[in-house]
């Protein structure tokens, strides 16, 4: 089997074993299928407990699709998106949600990721008039694809400002479990005890073999919910098997928590090493979450990857992003680190 | 774990023992994601050598996406598919063609399941007609929804046909397998070998986890497939999961033949036992997959689904749907067919 | 300039001599677009006073734009409409309800053009399955493409049916202004009376240059309608040309009445004629608008038209169309009359 | 009737006399529907000869159909249209684009109305990636929507870079007449003999009641277009009616040049008449078209409109457009600008 190790995606790295092993035990004999098993009625009972008693789970395939099903629950063809222009909604999905919910995404700037009300604000132009898209949403990443954190105070504010002008609020979690660890604070506290309306939450990149969430605070959100997924082509049929692996990320065991750990503190060791040591990389976002933004020389590059694979974010600045993922480890840092310090010193 | 064993579903059945080992396997270290690991390559050529040299292989999550993008590959969205009127396309996938095609679907009426280049013929009518939807690909369901299968000399009439009228040829093949065990073929002369554009290859309902294939042929139906399956929210991240239950399935140790054999050859046994012993129950349809249908007693359903669950196909006639799977056993059948003998002789 | 005088259709005339007046009178200085003119106004005024005081009124350009926006207006994409196999919105709109809905149409056979209860509850399966798309809106043509009328009676138990079926209920009206003189009522009666959801009211067949009207009376329909005709391409920018039309149409000098007179009473007059002097031609369907459907001899179908042309409608059994317009004449008639007797007695 | 004359839009205009004299002549007797009449056979001649032999014409309903329908005809779902931030497409169409295509449109900054092959050069990012909808055509609007117009040699410099990058090249021309008269060149200079692919030919801003051309040039988007046409609900019935103003507004009397040159001289007159008098007033854009953008008072504008409606095109700096319309006057201008002295004198 090809080694690919490193520092290239969370989605690199396989299934957590504890979350294999309820994949092992839920397939034990037959089970309805399209979500009518056991172990899905019991991940909505878990859901409704974490997230808040209006939750309802809805598990679909991938995270355009938990993106997309979210957004088009809540707003019509007609309607915009304010997003970061960073997002993945805009730069990741192949237009996904230009073709299936037909709407206009409205792009922000955003340096580190996050999204101010005074930037929403100023899209919030031409609003009655039949000729523009109306904007009717703000989708936020949280963490961001920047791999920082808003604070609760922000992202409190952010709901305040939607709500005051009537526009929904979602977040795009496909690395969800990183903001409460980061934020020392609930599930709850980020969902329906902030108001939000609707999440993506992820599984993929946190361990899982596949699956995310669609979870639905929002009574409009949740109505004809079920068509629209099974006609979006995202109704599982051995459903089973992705409600068990939430059930293990999620549940009394809280493996979400120990990914989480394991991959943020790998993060910011990282970065505190590149910090203390390589004086000719530059990081350049903080680290809330679990991967490391930094300006490497362009001549290391090749030589670096050849340690460990990682993406390069910007290719005119040679910014690069280092992921760590729960099966990374502290010896791939340091064998990382001493490779920058060999280039260093050539 | 709840009990529902029984008939209802290939798809209430888990995982077969050695695709879930493949699974296991997969899940060493690091592979790049998004269908760049080995195992995805793998596929692809063993999709060329079972299915012929022209084949290119891209698997999607579940079975209506497989039918709707291998489709969206060949058609434009003012064209019509003509397909049976009891096909999954037009019963069961919520409308998810009109949805992400814009197509309309023209319906046959196939006792059988089966349509002729005879009832195609007929509805190739206004071509050129600008302000009717054109007819431009026919779809079939093979094995059909009522468990029969085309012959080979039906499939190359409808080839014959199809490609004389200017229509590309589709297989809907959920249970795909089960034709050429049937048959007594290869994959190869229902694929290239017949000259098909396009075949959504069933996985979920034989023994996989979940994962289906778009088997593409026809060039024009290859053509940007890969954008056309992003921007469908099925790009599966963690492919390699996929890939390798499909390379268990069908590679070397042909598990799709011990599948195949073991549910058909169950089939028959149920299909029998009834015919020989349980005079109030009237076999339907011939036996030539994984299913029995049969009229039963309405008064009898009740009681049966208590041995084992299984599905009313007409609510008017009370003909039902027997579905046998991979780990399916005689026993069950044995306790089933005792049960019908039980009502019948109160 | 070309002759095609004859019955091929009423969009085969020209504009009515006094609506052609009224967009003469239009046509003085700048008024402003987009339907914030005077004269929308006024026709906003105008059509709640004829179809009831909760109609919103909406130009469009076509009657394609207007059945697809009443519905979606109405539906969501995993519904579907229930109509009549023979309607426009199934064999002449080349799917367009399907590309702009995502829609599922489901047809019933109609061999006058009209549906009944009874057949709408047939297709009432399955609700609440979420792999089948939802039943929620029926759509009538009225006068249907048969050239017959739904009486009052059968109209109101149609509106009670789909009321206590949850079945929003829409109109089809491109020649809408004959029902009313048929069955003798007003606007209202088939209108707000009725208790109707949404109508696509007539007017490039009945005497105008060109446009139709989306006429609302439920709420959900008004509700963000404006944003989804600019949607859709179908805001007229000089709106008020439209309108002055309209104006005239349904004004004090009720010029569709009118119109409707004329055709309609030159209909009856070529039924009579057909019925009283040509043998070898059946009249199939009784005249209550416009038309006069008549199976002809095979043999005669080319040397017909030389006189007038019309549409064959089914190649099968010669059944013809014989379309009346605001501009036909008693003379016309006689002459095509006089060939058929001259045909007949070869 | 209302007096709204002014400088508001050049579709606040009613019909140009000698184009409603065609609309007159055309409503005589009977003709076929649908594109099949004379006067529609006519325009497809004439269109061959002013704009090239390769071009075909389908005439529309309005700027938002001609726009969509000649881009969908050239790219699909997944692909990006490259295109001003001020483009009609992007900020006037409330979404048409992406939800009639489902593309998506990347954004290039353009204070004049014009893009460049440096700026699109930028957006060709991640070509190949699937992830990212993939650019495919640039769309450019002649005269830009700032009254602007592109040279001969910058519209051959983009046409050149858009071959050299696999771009299909659109224009959007709602007032593309203006342009041949700014230019100096003839309407096959800008088309065919531009190499161009295809044109949205604008008709209601220039004088017609109703009308739009797609101008076809490119074989792959001809094909089917037919049907694209009728699916979008932008088939007219009495096309004659469209055919018949384009006719006149192309044909051998030149209206078009009239037009242009009345209300581009005009434009000029204005323009030279605020930067001679108006030191209050700052012209910001060049005047190449029939528009005058001109920075004014805030104090003034609400004084201003009472003389001669126009629309604030930016809020926050007041800079206004003034349009100017084929029956637009000098005495108009004239008022409006002793009303701007008189506000200055103040």
């Amino acid at each position: 089997m090809n080694n690919s190790r490193g520092f290239g995606s969370d989605n690199h790295s396989g299934v957590h074993p504890e979350i294999l092993e309820s994949l092992l035990s839920a397939n034990s004999g037959h089970m309805p299928s399209y979500g009518t098993d056991v172990l899905s009625g019991q991940l909505s009972e878990l859901c409704k407990k974490q997230f808040g008693p209006s939750c309802e789970v809805f598990p679909v395939f991938n995270g355009t699709a938990a993106n997309v099903l979210c957004l088009s629950s809540l707003i019509e063809s007609h309607n915009s998106v304010i997003c970061a222009r960073t997002s993945h909604l805009q730069m990741d999905e192949c237009g996904a949600p230009e073709k299936h919910i037909g709407c206009k995404l409205i792009l922000i700037d955003s340096p580190q990721g996050k999204i101010t009300p005074e930037q929403i604000e100023k899209e919030l132009i031409r609003l009655g008039d039949q000729h523009y898209s109306q904007p009717k949403a703000v989708s936020i990443t949280l963490p961001t694809e920047y791999g920082t954190c808003y604070s609760l105070e922000e992202l409190k504010a952010l709901r305040k400002f939607t709500k005051e002008n009537n526009l929904f609020l979602h977040i795009d979690g496909a690395r969800f479990i990183y903001a409460p660890y980061y934020l020392g604070c609930s599930f709850y506290d980020l969902a329906e005890g902030l108001g939000i309306d609707a999440i993506s939450f992820g599984g993929t990149k946190n361990g899982l073999l596949f699956g995310e969430l669609c979870l639905l605070f929002n009574e409009k959100s949740k109505m004809n919910f079920k068509y629209r997924r099974k006609q979006s082509m995202q109704l599982p049929s051995k459903q089973r098997f992705i409600s068990a692996q939430f059930l293990e990320l999620l549940g009394e065991k809280a493996i979400w928590k120990q990914v989480a750990e394991t991959a943020s503190s790998l993060a910011l060791y990282l970065a505190k090493e590149i910090a203390d040591k390589v004086k000719s990389v530059e990081i350049t976002q903080s680290t809330q979450a679990n991967s490391v933004f930094a300006k490497v020389p362009k001549s290391w590059i090749k030589e670096l990857r050849k340690t460990s694979f990682f993406y390069v974010w910007d290719e005119h600045s040679f910014e690069v992003r280092l992921m760590l993922s729960f099966d990374s480890t502290k010896k791939e840092i340091d064998q990382f680190i001493n490779k920058m310090l060999e280039l260093e010193n050539v």
